[in-house]
């Protein structure tokens, strides 16, 4: 399948209908969604309808936008008119349709783009597998037995299945990166605020980052301009003028001082993530190690956060409806309901500490690589995984490289590394916050010299 | 003994010397304060020296400043150069000595005022009694058989009693006015980060005032003045440029809309601090009532938040030396040390909601009226009281009627009222954030009518 940008210009210059393109992305999800599992609504007449309004503005020769008819879903915590917002949970199939798209979605349906859908995730954005207890499992597309990632699980499988060319997910922890990379997609969580969030269920709002999923370093950067800019609606939207990353996405990168994570970041993960980082390394000619430090806390300190947060957020319903939930949900939930206060104070004292670190880290770098998860995409169902030669409990791992970044909003891209004969795996491009231009311009030297 | 301004104005004319004033300070100290246990620490040699000093600028005709002579003491959590910062605990007389003073106290000696000691304080300034553990109780210069209030209990005992005309304290949820209020003095908790706090030991960083105690309407609004303006080493501190209330102190208040607080302001409190009420609003002319709504959630959400950060910030003491704590602040640190995160969240949650309330009610009111303590001052030693019939715990019901308030960083002065043949009480005047001129011209009114 063709990339987001392609598929636009071919739209635009009339070589195939908006209509055309979309009622392919539907029967690709009609042929083949029924064992991934990514879909948890496809919105077929809306799509057809609006797919049409972008072929009458070409035929009247209006600018139908950058995305002219690209079909696209998104992770069903993104609010879509006229459709209930799950976040992935029961209980909210009770609540009342919403009323208003989210600001994410309207602005991608003003560059052009066709919503098709709403994409199956973790209950309530809290989980790294996508084995969703209500709405069923999200397949890897390389491996049918095997999981998504999460908790952007559907968002993932469905680029990597060639379902549709792009989607939209969100990240406190790592979902965005962690699937992205199980998928071997990119995945890009950009600085925190950077992104409105407006209509988009929360989990721990000193976390959430909403970004796009895609298969190529173009469409990331085409989406990331798109959403881009001040909204009125989300409070937490940065209010800097957008930079926009198109135009600077093929510039030389012999001026970014680019290094790889060492420490915390070389230990604990399976040979293959590691060979993954040094295959990027070596593309990028980068011999010199950085360290993060404190890393193990930051993650640490990120449990208890977004625990206490999440669980404050759900208490009533927790209170009310604890049979409700999805088991692996709840009981994290219930859990984070009794951290001591303390912790919590100590865990946001420690984190203004970390921040002032990592600020002094990329006074000597621009860009750091470390590997996203520490293996490729284990089996449906599995509950623990071996590394180092100890059992270890697999779900909370997977976001063992992921959460000391998006702990203070850091800007990461996951690029997909596809080794030989073997399940892809992703690794992490980090930047100083409101630095994507430089994720995005080594990104596409990579993607030019090592194919990923 | 005269107020701090008369005191100025006879050492700046030659009157008096700064010396004379201060060594009939120390004298006054020496033969009273082994009955009240005011001071902590008496700084004799520090201030004839800077006597000697302010008694030299004015023999060369410099200007002293506004406080020119003036002798002031300061709760021992403020930093004086050279002496141990104790803030009441034991711990802490294991410090070093400061190395410098804090800004509000550099910038009283700056305008001419001589530092003669520190006072007595609950430890931690978690407490509404100053009945120390470690450093006795400090008496009520009314009663000597009665607490002074807390947990700045020495800084009001002391202008009580006359040793001093001024004195320094904080407030985090009623600790300036509860026992300015019991003394019978005038207590100003300013709004939430109008005054520098460095150089000021804190309690719970979010709830923390400094402010003044003394015995006269002018010499608060003096203090104040002398006090504002922002300060680089505090981050809190507001960046508004001062407001000076002196100027301003004699205008005419019959367009400033005055009312009662009603509901919760009006219920658990003894007859006698209804009637103090009653007599500050016959003075005014007032007879309105105004609700402040949830007042009980605001103190409920105040005593979860002081709980939990306070403990946050001794955890590591409270787990190595539990021993060496006071046994009544200790117990509440470890209580606070156990509340769960989710409370924690629930009350900061309420507390934005209702700062918004609070808002919307002083769009109809410019300053409402409350009792700050529902008692008068309860005997040392004393553990509960009897209120509507039920016998209740003393301690923590001394803050019912202010911690609704600093909740959420109000402006408040606590002024004196003195019932016939009976202990005194206070009366709080209660504004909208910024507006401290506007309390201190109705009490400046309120001052000349009934002689508070």
């Amino acid at each position: 399948m063709n990339d987001a940008v392609s598929i636009a210009a071919a739209v635009r210059t009339g070589k195939v209908s908006a209509v055309e393109v979309t009622e392919a992305a539907l029967a690709r999800i009609a042929a083949r969604d029924h064992e991934l599992n990514c879909f948890t609504a496809v919105t077929t007449e809306m799509a057809i309808a609006d797919a049409a309004r972008i072929d009458q503005e070409i035929a009247q020769g209006n600018n139908p936008g950058l995305l002219a008819g690209v079909p696209f879903a998104v992770k069903n915590l993104f609010d879509i008119a006229g459709l209930t917002t799950l976040a992935g949970a029961k209980i909210n199939a009770e609540n009342p349709p919403a009323s208003q798209d989210a600001t994410a979605v309207t602005k991608l349906k003003q560059a052009g783009a066709v919503l098709v859908g709403a994409l199956n995730m973790d209950e309530y954005a809290y989980g790294f597998v996508t084995e969703n207890y209500h709405y069923g499992a999200t397949h890897n597309p390389h491996d049918l037995q095997r999981i998504a990632g999460g908790s952007s699980g559907g968002s993932a499988a469905a680029v990597a299945a060639g379902l549709v060319p792009l989607t939209l997910g969100s990240d406190t922890n790592g979902s965005i990166r962690v699937p992205a990379a199980l998928c071997g997609v990119f995945g890009f969580k950009p600085t925190y605020g950077r992104l409105s969030r407006a209509g988009v269920a929360l989990f721990s709002s000193s976390f959430d980052h909403i970004g796009p999923f895609a298969r190529s370093v173009q469409d990331i950067a085409t989406v990331f301009d798109v959403l881009q800019g001040e909204d009125d609606r989300d409070p937490i939207c940065t209010k800097r003028p957008p930079e926009f990353c198109l135009p600077q996405l093929h510039q030389d990168i012999s001026d970014i001082r680019i290094a790889i994570a060492g420490d915390y970041f070389v230990k604990g993960a399976e040979p293959e993530a590691l060979a993954a980082v040094q295959k990027v390394a070596d593309a990028l000619d980068v011999t010199e190690y950085v360290t993060i430090p404190e890393a193990h806390s930051a993650r640490a300190a990120a449990f208890v956060i977004t625990a206490s947060e999440g669980a404050n957020l759900h208490l009533d319903k927790l209170r009310s409806r604890p049979h409700d939930f999805d088991p692996a949900t709840r009981d994290r939930f219930l859990a984070g309901a009794l951290i001591p206060s303390t912790w919590y104070l100590q865990a946001q004292r420690f984190r203004r500490w970390y921040r002032d670190q990592i600020r002094e880290v990329f006074q000597h770098v621009d860009i750091i690589l470390a590997p996203t998860t520490p293996i490729s995409a284990p089996l449906i169902g599995q509950k623990t995984m071996i590394l180092d030669g100890e059992e270890i409990l697999l779900r909370p791992h997977l976001g063992l490289f992921t959460q000391p970044l998006s702990f203070i909003g850091l800007p990461v891209l996951s690029i997909p590394i596809q080794p030989f004969n073997s399940l892809p795996l992703g690794v992490q491009l980090i930047a100083a916050p409101n630095n994507e231009a430089l994720i995005l311009r080594v990104a596409a030297v990579l993607e030019a010299k090592i194919g990923v």
